[in-house]
């Protein structure tokens, strides 16, 4: 018989993960030791390293727990007989997410998480898996909303899904460096944006003259 | 007479602050040594530090001289006698931020600027500066559509922007960590929202059975 249990082992690595959590959220990722997440957990060293080698792995396992949490969210809203409008879905996500920016919460080291990502590659692993699982959920979404008749039949899901993919991290920037914004002003933009006069046919791209690209 | 002009000492620090931004997009700004800084800017140790203390200072002002660039791509935008459809006004921006994801761009870096932002309290004043101004602008472009009969007449430009304000990060990170979303897919998603059908009205609060909330 197993001396340690494998829900003791499960309760264990939460234990480190929470604790890391704080510590990154608190000082940075960087700026905190190894040392300081033994403290914050409680654990010795030894303890630790049973189930983690490194900052990387603990931040690469932060990021992958997020993982069933927002597939969770989502699954529920796909499941529905009816999709919400996409106001309220957006809503939901974002009230989903800000319920995870308390002072240890997993959502207020996302941009630290984003960050390493552009540089790091396990990091990178993580993010990029986490962000396109999401993509593809929002993919689905427009899907519905096209086969539902709320979107015109020849709307491109991918187009969609990655304004709706956007939306989020840009919401979690503000709330965290602003404090200002909360899911319900982002579900009153949307509606309002929903709600505009349709855009006239367009030219094939963008106009020239973009001073921001002539300086550079 | 002065014996170092003011033009030469601005160029130096424009020189400085390039070789930051390939050291910090390279190899993460923590990981970054002053001393690779004053390599690659090809200076002495005595003549950064004529310009920049600390790696603190350098990520501050590199995110200071954003400012001028988007401000200028925006009041570019803003000026017209008649404002370009919303999506192509996203497009631009997201082009401007493009052409500056090189290996060296600043763009590069932004997330790094985000994940400092939350917990380093300097870079916190100039990253919420940034993003406060580039909201700003975007509340006033809100504004002008609603006086133009492009948004409904009650609409608040406030909550317009919180969402627009969102969507530039969100794609920066697409970009940057999934690597294939364009400008033109933005402007095409964003298009197709702008069409779709408005959403019912809407009941006050989110929807119960959030699963995510209920499982924090």
């Amino acid at each position: 018989m197993p001396r340690v249990s494998e829900e003791h082992r499960e309760r264990r690595r939460q234990q480190i993960l929470d604790a890391a959590q704080s510590c990154f959220a608190r000082k940075g990722f960087h700026e905190t030791s190894l040392q300081e997440i033994f403290r914050e957990s409680g654990l010795s060293a030894g303890a630790v390293y049973r189930y983690f080698r490194s900052k990387d792995e603990l931040i690469g396992a932060i990021a992958a727990r997020s993982q069933p949490l927002v597939a969770a969210l989502l699954e529920e809203i796909l499941d529905a007989d009816e999709l919400p409008p996409l106001d309220e879905i957006v809503a939901r996500f974002a009230t989903g997410v800000t319920g995870r920016m308390g002072p240890s919460g997993a959502v207020r080291i996302a941009p630290q998480g984003w960050a390493l990502a552009t540089y790091n590659r396990p990091i990178h692993l993580a993010i990029s898996e986490l962000l396109d699982n999401t993509r593809s959920w929002w993919v689905r979404v427009a899907e519905r909303l096209r086969d539902d008749g709320r979107l015109p039949p020849d709307a491109d899901p991918y187009a969609v899904a990655v304004v709706l993919t956007s939306i989020i991290p840009g919401f979690i920037l503000q709330r965290l460096v602003l404090g200002d914004v909360d899911a319900e002003t982002l579900r009153a933009g949307i509606r309002i944006l929903l709600s505009s006069e349709p855009p006239p046919p367009h030219a094939a791209h963008p106009a020239p003259g973009n001073i921001l690209n002539q300086a550079l």
